[in-house]
């Protein structure tokens, strides 16, 4: 399997492992985004991690055209994500895109649209939180039944803000918002645990208060989703996390069920039984996404995340973000229209 | 100071303890809500904690008129709470009332106006949270500027249900509703520890899934609050905890501000700093809400809450409450419009 990657804004690290992982896949070139896009630490972790000089290409139609890769990680600048998206998706490859896939619901709305007409091509977002192993713990732990039906979802994602984040971050016309950019982690889990119940509104709310100079990028963010049976969502968001807090982030999930509830929470997952004391999940060992994406390409296995509940994460996202700039309620279109 | 109690429905634990804390303080009699209400609980606790039959007097407007008290604790079924509280205010008695306040804002509107014709009385909700250890010592923590500026702040309220609730909780008319009745603690902790920060609009949702035969009372229940300042708050409150998980609540705060951060959590208190470690704080002494409320009738000291709190969060709680039946986002008025 060829494999090249369009950017190195986002996450790439995770396509760097799974590609080391992945004997039969490798690295055949790189391109930024765009125009000076700076690549300085995707080449230090190429040359460090895969220990190879790939070539970098100016123009990522080029590398395309030139060496036909079977696969494709894009993660450039955000406001980008969708076009590239698409225009892999028109040349028929698969590709991992950093989320959101799109920053604006015409774009993914095209992207949907012509993913339907090549439902063969693996399209799958950079949700990497699904693969952190307390997430992934948690979910089966609620798939198997153990809570009975999820009734009350509420997810934290808490960041530690920095000094290092590129220009491209302060403004929404690049950036595209912290609800899609962090909040779509939360939105994410929730869909995922909920066993993919259909939203039938949210209502979410932002502010850029305490961003440290960060122009327009949000640095809390507050959302709530109503299902269709009457279940509820919620989530925070935010970038005020100290850097002395002892980690990057701090993701939570905490799922009430009427039979039982569980709770990730500092890595770890906790349960709570109806016949029977509380107790604390054994994790399940650690998966690759990128490696998974790469087999699945393959025709090998089966990944945590598909391309419906990557596009869907998506929509809520942009969803969420159009009620937080308008403070209005947004009601979702069905599943099927959407 | 005599001391009546009307109802035994409520929070009557912190009562009895308050009253055998204060030594110029009597019980001199308790009646029923309403005709029937079930008063065993409290006889029993008043035997067992106090070592005193008090005598019981069918109805409480006979009890204010012959033991003309000077503090009355107001218990019973929290529909009976807003005319209760009005009818003590316009006797001119010092007020101690379970929360909500009043399960309808025009009832609240009535004694907010009966209350600012007599300012000098005491009227104070039972929001005893403020009085956890661990509650006191974190909004010390942030009012004495150690996070900063609150900039969002998530609360959670969860209760185990259990089969031992009386019937009146089953019907929105006698109960008043999850919202009000629980999820006013976690407003009430947003606005307390928010520095009494102005919400321009509340949007909420609530449910009955899982709600174990109980009626109309909602199991589950959502709700963000803008703050004119740009600030958020969101909290989400249930009946969902399990009879095994070891206590009956899980009582949870969590405020990040721009300079640090403080989070109430298992009855602890979590701090960050943007220049050291992360610390759990020492907890302050645990301080008896019922005992101060006396101390303040008395003209001692002062208590963790007063009456413009105790109306503002039974306020907010019952816009939230209108927002969820609505699906409507409510803007809220100005606070000297309220």
């Amino acid at each position: 399997m060829k494999v090249a990657i369009i950017g190195g804004s986002g996450h790439f690290a995770a396509v760097l492992e799974g590609l080391r992982a992945t004997p039969d896949a490798r690295l055949v070139g790189v391109a930024p985004g765009l125009q000076g896009e700076n690549l300085d630490g995707l080449m230090q972790r190429c040359h460090k991690d895969l220990g190879l000089v790939s070539p970098v290409i100016p123009d990522w139609r080029d590398l395309l055209d030139r060496e036909r890769p079977d696969a494709v990680a894009v993660n450039s600048h955000f406001h980008l994500n969708g076009e590239l998206v698409l225009e892999c998706l028109k040349r028929g490859l698969a590709v991992y895109a950093e989320k959101p896939i799109a920053t604006d619901l015409v774009t993914l709305q095209k992207i949907r649209s012509a993913w339907r007409a090549r439902p063969d091509l693996p399209l799958i977002a950079m949700q990497e939180l699904r693969y952190a192993p307390a997430f992934t713990t948690g979910f089966h732990h609620v798939r198997a039944g153990k809570i009975g039906r999820p009734l009350l979802l509420s997810a934290q994602k808490s960041y530690v803000l920095g000094n290092h984040r590129p220009p491209f971050y302060r403004k929404r016309a690049s950036y595209g918002g912290t609800i899609p950019w962090i909040g779509i982690h939360a939105v994410d889990a929730i869909l995922w645990y909920s066993g993919s119940k259909d939203p039938v509104s949210i209502y979410a709310a932002h502010a850029t208060l305490g961003n440290d100079g960060h122009g327009e990028m949000e640095s809390i963010a507050t959302l709530q989703m109503r299902f269709a049976d009457g279940a509820l969502g919620l989530a925070h968001a935010d970038f005020l996390r100290s850097p002395k807090a002892g980690s990057h982030g701090d993701d939570r999930l905490r799922v009430m069920g009427d039979k039982g509830a569980v709770e990730v929470r500092d890595g770890r997952v906790f349960a709570q039984h109806r016949d029977r004391e509380s107790e604390e999940l054994e994790l399940e060992p650690r998966r690759m996404i990128f490696k998974e994406f790469l087999d699945l390409v393959a025709g090998r296995g089966a990944m945590l995340i598909d391309t419906e509940a990557s596009l869907r994460a998506t929509e809520l996202s942009l969803y969420a973000r159009q009620s937080a700039d308008t403070g209005l309620v947004v009601n979702i279109p069905a599943k099927d229209q959407g």
